[in-house]
C-alpha cells in the first residue's frame, strides 16, 4: 500500500463511504513496509534503473536465466557472479544477452547504459593476479552500480615499489577497494598512503596455513591503518556494493 | 627534502657549485618520502588540527601524560582510549586538562574547539547498554574528527520494534557505525532498513560460544545485507577514524 | 525377558521348581533393558504408527531400498533425507512407491495416513531461498511426525518488512522452526516477536568466513532473545523431532 | 500511538478537521510498533507478573539495586544472576529485600508468590557437582517463571546406573533441562530414555581440550540423540527460559 | 537392593507370602543398578582400599578437609591433586594427616600401606622440568593404585641423548606414561624404541602458538609411532589411573 | 653391528690386527642402533611373524602389490587399509593373493596362520553402524596381531539398552576399543560400566559442527570417565595396535 | 630512471637545457623505484642468471608455457612448482624442453647450466616417504638457486635409528630444510643434533586431527631446539629459497 | 666418554688389561651421546663462552639466582627473559651483579665481554612501540651470542616512508628479525626490499581477532615474501639464536 492507496482510503473515511472501524481494520493489516520504507528493493539490489545481482553459484543455468528475463523486462541491468565457465557456456545458450567475462566469472546482460551518478572514482586494487577475480566482480558490481572504476592490479607488498609507483592513482581516487589474499597486508599499507576510505576483501588465495582465507581476513581486521574496513572472504560483490554507496553520498 | 630543498639543490648545480656526481648522491639518499607523501603524518593520526588518539591500554599514566602534553603544546586535541578508571584518576592528577568520561572508558584534554567539518552526521548504534562503552569510543573518535554524531543505544534485533521506532534518525543518518555483541545481527537489520554506508563493530560482549566476540565478528562478516562493513573486535576507534573520512569527502 | 517371562520364573519359584540361588541368577542375567524400559524403540524413529526416518547420505539407492521395505511391509511411512538427485532416481526405480522432492533432497514412501495428533501449528521460517531444503527437511519430519505444518520463508532480516508484514502467522504458530544460514540473525529478530518455542537450524548457505556455517551456528547460541534452542547446522531433522515433542505434550 | 489514537485521527479525518495530506504524514510518522506489537515488554523477561532478570556480571550492586527498586516497586519478582558473593554482600545492604544463594551465584527479591501456571513439571539434571551453579541458574529461571521444578543432579554417564536408578523421575518430566560439562554425553543417554523435549546446557567445566566449554557444546549439538536441543555455555537463564515457554504452551 | 534382599524377596514368593504380581512391581522398581553391577563404586575411584582422588582447583580447603576425613574415616588414603600452595597451608591446618608436595602440587594423606599388586613397573618420563608438576600427578595416582613407579624427568627430544642414555630403562619399564608441553614430541620418539603401551600427556607448558596445550596435544594423536594413546592437556590424573589399569590386567 | 662383530674387532685389537686409531675410527662409525637397541624392526609394523600395515590412501595399486609381495615372500602377512573399492579391484588382478573386505575397506594377504598370542579378548564397540569401516580396520590389525577379538557393533548411548543387555560381555574382555563419531559419548559409558582399559576412536561420522570428528575427538578427551585414552581421528589402526600391546603385557 | 638517466636530467640542468621547475617536476615523477632499489627483479624469483619459479596450480599449461618461453628467451632456468601429472604432459608436449619429475610434481626448463654459487650443502630431510613431493619442491628450488643439495629421507623419529645413522651427514650440512608431516617432531630432534641454521617445513601429511596440517605447523612453532624457523604448511619452495639465501651470505 | 677414554678401554683391551667380555659391556653401556655428538652443550644454550638463557617465567627469584649463580661461576654470561619488574627487583637484590632492563624485561649478569664472531649485522626491526619488548628479547639473545646487532624501531607498514627511509640500513644487514604484531605485514615488505634471510616474529600486540597473536603468525606463515621464516608468537629468543646461528656460517 503506497501513499496514494493510503490516500484512497482517507478520501473514503471522509467521504464516509467506509467506517472508521473497518478504516482501523485496513490499517492495522495493510503490507506497512511500503508504508514505512521508502524503497522496500531489497539487500540484494543496487540503486534503481542500474543493474540487479544474482549470486550465480548453486543456480542452474536454466534458473538465472529465468530470473534474469524478466528482470530484463522490467530495463534492468543483469550481473551474474560466480558463474563457472561450463554453466556460463549454457546460459549465453539460454540467455544469448549475455556477455560472459571468463576471468572475473561474471556474465553481465545490459539492458540499459549505466550513467556515472557517482562522485568520483572508486579504485580497485589487487595484490596478486590471482586476486583477479574477486576484484572483478567487485569493479563491475561498482560499475553497473553508476560509478567510474579504475583497476591497479598485481602491486603486492613484496615488491612495494610497483605500488609507490602508483602513488597518484592511489591518490586521486575517491574510494578504494584494496584485494588480497595470502598474508593480506596490502590494505594496510595503501592505509598509510591515503587518507580516504579504503574497503579491505580478503581472498581464499593461499594454501596451507591460509585456511581458506582466514589468514588475509584476520590480517586486514587487524591493520594498523585506521580507516580500512573489512568485508567476508572473496565478497567482491560486497565490496563494490559499499563503495558505490559511499561514492553515492 | 622538500621541494624548496630539492630546487636549492638543483640550483647549485646549475651554478657548478656542486658536481653532477654528489649531486646523484645527494639525490639518491634524500629522505624521499618527505617529497613524495604530502602529508606523512597519516596513520594513527586523525586530520590536522583536530585530534590525536592514545591507545590507552599498556601505558602509564605518566607515559600518556607525556605524549599529551607535547600534543597539546602544539594546538592538539588529545583523545586517550581504553583507559581504566584507576590510570584515569592518576591521569587527570598529573594532567588536570583532561576530563575522562567512564562509562566510555577514554579521556579528552581539548585545547580547541572542533568545527563540524563533516558533511552529514555519524549515527552510532548500539544493540545493548553493554556495547556503550566501545560505542562512545567510536563516536568521540568522530566527534573530535570534526564530525556531528548522534547516538541511538539500546536498539538490539530482540525488540525490533524499538530499532523501527527510530527508522526517522536512521534513514537521516549520513553514514551509520553500528555496534553489537553476542549475535551481532543489528547491522544486518539496520543495513536493510537504510542505503547508507554502515560501519559494524562487534564487541566482545557475550560469554561461552561467543569467543570473545568471535561469534559476533563472524555474523556480521556474512550478513546479508550488502554495503556492510566490519572492523576488528571492540574497534570503536577503527569505526570511527573510518566513518569520519567517509563523511570528510 | 518380559513381564510374562518373569511371572513363569516366580511361578517356578513359588512351586518350588527352581531353587533360588538359581533363580537369583537367572535374574542377575536377564535382559533387563526389556523390563525397565516401555519402549526400546529408539531414538532414530518418530512415534508409533508415523514415520520412520532413514539418513540418506552414504547409503546406496539398494540400501535404502531393502530397509525401506522392511518398513513398509510393516506399515510405517518411510522418509528418505539428503538425498542426492542421481540416487533418488536409482531408488524411485527400486521402489516406485517413493515419490522423490528434489528441492527438499527427500523421497518419501507413504503407506498410512499420517493424522494431526499434535496441538497446534508448526510454523518452518527461512531467512533466504537457498535455506529451503534443511527447512523442508525439517517441515517433512513435523507432518510425517503427526502435525500441522505451516512455512513461511525467504524472510530475512535484511529486508525486515516481509517478516513483519508476516507477523500474524508467527504469532498464530505453537511452535516455531527458524532456519538460516549466513550471519544466523533471523531467529533472534523472531525470538523478540512471539513468545512461543523457537529451534534455530543454522545451514551451511554461505561461504568464507561462515565456515561451513559456524558462523551462523555461533550467532544463534549467543542470540540476545531467549528462548531459542539450537541444533546442528543443517540438521533439519533434529528440529522437525524436537518441534514435534514439544507440539505433542 | 494505540487504536485508540488512531481513531482519533481518523474521526478527525472525516470531520474534515484535517488535511488528508497532514493525516497521511502523521500516519507515516507515527510509532507504530505500539500499534503492531501488543506488548513489547519481550526479551530479556519472563511473562508478565512473574520476574525480571538481570544480569549481574560486569554491573555494580548499587547499578543491580537501582534497577531491582524500581521493578519491585511495580510489583515484579528480581532475580539476579551470575552474583559473586563479594557484590552479592554489597548488594543485599543496599536492598535487604533479596536473599543470596551461593552455590547458585543468585540472588531473589520476592515481591509476590509465584504460581504453578506451566501444565507439568521441569526437571533439571546434572552430570556433575561442578554443574550445579549453572543448573540453579535455570532452576530459579523456571521456577520464578511459574513451572513446577524439580532437581536430579550428580548423575554423569560414567556412573550409568545412578541415571538408571532415577528412570521414573526422568519419565515423570514434562521438559528436561540437561546440564553437563567436560564430555557432554549426558543429554544424549536422557534423549534414549526419555521421548520429551531436552534443553541441553553444556557448562565450562573442564579443563584443557574442554576449551571452556566448546567440547561439551559441539558433542551436544551432534548427538544422535534426536530432540536435544541446545543453548550456550553457562546458559542457564536461556534454558529455564525455554523450558518455561515450552511447560507454558 | 542387594542379592541378599532379592533372595528375601524370593522366599517370600515361595512362602506364598507375597502375590507374584505385587513381586513382579517390586522386581520392576527395584533399584537395579545394584544387582547389576557389582561395584558401582563409580568412576573417579582407585581399585579398593588403595586411594580416593579429590581434584582440588574450584573447592574450598573445609569441603575437601570434610571430604577427606570421611574417606579416611573408612581407611581410604586421600590424594588432592591441582592444590595450590595457599590451599594447601589452610588444608594442612584442617587436617595435620595430609602431606604436601608442593613441585607436584598435590597433597597425600595416607593411611594404609600400599602393596604394589600391580604387575610390572610404570615408569612416569617428561620432557622438561616444567612438566613436572603434571608427571607426579599421574606418578601419585598410578603410586596409591598399587603399583611401582619409577620417574625419568627432562628427556626432550632436543637433547636425545639424554632418552638414549636411558635406553635401558625405558625398555624394563611395563607400561609409559610419557608427559611432554611445547611441541609434544617425546612420545613419538619413545614410541619408536620400546614396544609396549604408551600413554601420552600433553601439558599446557609453552605460550603463543602452544594455545594452551593445543599444539602438544594434535601432535601426540598425529604420532607416527603407533600403540601411542592419549589423555586430556594437564590429566596427569587420568593417565594414571590408564596405566594403573594396564599394569593391573 | 653386532655384538659377534664387535667381539670380532676387539678380538683383533687384543690380537694387533688392527690399530688402536683404526678402531676408534671403526666404532665412531658404526651402525650403533643394531646394538643399542634390541629390535630396530620399526614403528609402522606390528611384532614379528605376523602381519606388516600399509596405508593403502595416496598409493597407486601396483605400489602397493610391490611392497606386498616383497613381505609376503618374508613369510609377513599383509594388511592394507584404507582401500577404496576401485583400487582394491586392481590390487586383487595384481595380486591375487588378497582378499578385499569392503566393508572395512581393507585387503588381507594372509600368508601364515596367525595364533593368538595375547592374553585376553579384545572387545571392538561402535555406537553406529557408519562406525564400522573404523572398527573393522582396529579389529583386523588386533587379529593380525595375534589377539582373539571380538565386535559389539551399534550399541551407542542414544539407546542404552542395547550397551546394558552386553554387560556381559564387556565385563569379560581384557581390552576395549570404543568407536565412536557424532558426539562421541560411548566411551564415556563404557569407562563407567567396565575397570579395564578402553582406546577411544572417534570417527569423522557426522556433519556440520562435528567437524570432521574433531567433536568427538574433544568430547573422549573430556570423559569423565578415567581410564579412557584416545587416539587419532578414525585411527582404527593404531588403536588396534595400542590393544594388542597391551594384550602382550 | 636510473643512475644514468638521472644525470643526463642534472647535465642538463647545469647546461641551462632545462628549466629547474621542470626538473622538478620531472624528478617528481620519475619511477623512483628504478633509483631507489638496485634489483626490483621481485619477491618470486631466485637471483639473476639462475631460474623463475612458476607457480603452477590454477595455471594452464598454455598460460604455463607462454610465461616459460618469454623467460628461457631470456636465458633463464624456469620451475614449475605444484603441477599435476594431467597438466604436464600438455606441458611438456606445449614446450618440449621441459622435464617432468612426477614424484616432486614439479617440470624444469633448464637454459643454461647452473654452477654451485652457495658457500656449503644444503640437506633436505625427510620424515616418512609421504612428505617427498615437498621436500623435492625445496631440493629444486634450492639447486636451481645455486646450491650443492642433498637428500636424506625417510628418516622419522619413530625410527630414531635410522636418523642417528645419518649423524655424519646432519652434522656435514651447512643448511638444514627438515620436511615433516603428522606431528612434526623432526625438526626438533635435528635441531638438537646439529648447530646449523634449521628451517622447518610442515606438510599436509596425515588424516584427522592433522587439520590439513596444522598439527605439524603448531609443533614446529613450539619446538623446544632453538635456531628452528618455520615456513607455511607444504611451502617446499618457500624452504628452499630461504635456505638458498642464507647459504649464500 | 670421549676418544680419549675410549683409547684407553682399547688399550686396556690390546694390553689384556680387560676381558672382551667386560670391555663389550662397557662399549654397550656407555654414554654413547658424549661419543657421538661433539657438543652435546644442549638445545637451550648459547655456543659456548657466551651465554646461558633462563626463562623467567615461572621461577622464582631465587630459584634463577641460584641457576645464574652455577653458570657465572664457570664464567658465563647470563640472560634472564620474561622477568617481570617485581622479581627482577628481588633477583637484582639476590644476584646484585645483574643489571635489569624493563622496557625489555630481561635481565643480564655479564661476567666475560663478548666478543663479535659473527660475520655480519644482525638488524631487529619493529613494526611498533609495543613490540619491543619482544624485539629486545632477540637483540640481547644475538648480543650475548657474539652477534653486531643494531635496531629499527616503529616502521610500521602504515607509514611505508619510514621504512623506506631506512632502506640503507635494510640493505646493509646480514640478517634482519623482523618483529610485528597486529596484522603482521611488515616482514613481507621487508623480504621485498632486501635479499637477505628474514626471520620473523609474530607478537600478542593486538586485541579482539589478533587472537594473542595467531592473526599476526598466520599473516607471516602466508607471506607472499619468500625467504621468510617465522618462529613462535612473542619468541624474541628463538629468532636470536636463529639469527646468530646463520650469522656464525
Amino acid at each position: 500500500m503506497d501513499r496514494a492507496a493510503l490516500a484512497q482510503l482517507l478520501a473514503k473515511v471522509r467521504a464516509g463511504e467506509i467506517a472508521i472501524d473497518a478504516a482501523l481494520d485496513t490499517l492495522r493489516d495493510f503490507p506497512f513496509a511500503e508504508l514505512v520504507f521508502a524503497k522496500p528493493d531489497t539487500h540484494r539490489a543496487l540503486r534503481t534503473g542500474q543493474a540487479e545481482v544474482i549470486f550465480g553459484e548453486g543456480k542452474t543455468p536454466a534458473e538465472i536465466a529465468a530470473i534474469a528475463e524478466r528482470l530484463a523486462a522490467h530495463g534492468q541491468n543483469v550481473l551474474v557472479t560466480r558463474l563457472a565457465a561450463a554453466a556460463a557456456e549454457e546460459l549465453v545458450r539460454l540467455a544469448p544477452a549475455f556477455a560472459y567475462h571468463p576471468e572475473a566469472r561474471l556474465a553481465v546482460w545490459r539492458v540499459a547504459a549505466v550513467p556515472h551518478t557517482g562522485r568520483g572514482t572508486i579504485l580497485v586494487v589487487t595484490a596478486g593476479t590471482a586476486d583477479r577475480a574477486v576484484a572483478e566482480e567487485a569493479a563491475w558490481t561498482a560499475e553497473l552500480g553508476g560509478n567510474a572504476v579504475e583497476r591497479l592490479y598485481d602491486v603486492g607488498v613484496a615488491g612495494i615499489h610497483r605500488l609507490l609507483d602508483a602513488r597518484e592513482r592511489l591518490a586521486a581516487a575517491h574510494v578504494l577497494v584494496v584485494v588480497a589474499g595470502m598474508e593480506g597486508a596490502l590494505p594496510s599499507v595503501v592505509g598509510g598512503l591515503v587518507g580516504k576510505p579504503i574497503i579491505a576483501v580478503p581472498t581464499s588465495v593461499g594454501y596451507g596455513a591460509s585456511i581458506g582465507g582466514l589468514a588475509a581476513l584476520l590480517a586486514m581486521l587487524n591493520s594498523c591503518a585506521a580507516g580500512v574496513t573489512v568485508v567476508n572472504i572473496d565478497n567482491g560483490f560486497g565490496a563494490g556494493v559499499a563503495a558505490s554507496r559511499i561514492n553515492h553520498l
